[in-house]
């Protein structure tokens, strides 16, 4: 498998990153053809109650890096890709890899 | 599911990493009890070349944040955890939440 992490800043307003992750990116993302699974954690505050360094990651795994290059030039992902300004103007992160699996 | 994201800075010497990563580190990982899925990225470069702001990212997910909580408490996950400066002098940073899952 070939996985993304998406990384996302903490944005000035959470709850309207909310409301367009949750309204919007995610059922655009969500059709995105040939991703094998999507899921994304909402990150929580460290053990000391500081923010952490990303405010969500999101993860999409496909087959292999060719098949990811495929999804994310489909029509659905670059239209994912075109409403990040929309939501994530704090800035984002990509980082993508095959994946070893472990366990 | 609870997922738990371990980011590894660059490290000074990447081969002596991933030697460690490889031969002891994940071995250890590898064993904690209550994980449900362990594996792991070794970030591509950015598309214009450039490294990526993350070395490697290893992704553990369990049942729930106290699964998790237990699982690195564990022997296993504080033999982990006090294995990390063994490697990972260069920093390390982990992001963990509930995961939603889209796909």
């Amino acid at each position: 498998m070939f996985a993304l992490h998406v990384l996302y800043n903490q944005p000035e307003d959470p709850a309207a990153f909310d409301k367009h992750y949750n309204e919007v990116h995610s059922k655009i993302a969500a059709q995105i053809p040939g991703v094998s699974s999507y899921s994304a954690i909402w990150c929580a505050p460290g053990p000391d109650g500081a923010a952490a360094p990303y405010y969500m990651v999101a993860t999409l795994e496909a087959e292999s890096a060719d098949a990811l290059n495929a999804a994310m030039g489909s029509e659905q992902g670059q239209a994912a890709t075109a409403d990040l300004p929309n939501f994530a103007g704090a800035g984002v992160a990509f980082l993508s890899g095959d994946s070893t699996r472990y366990v």
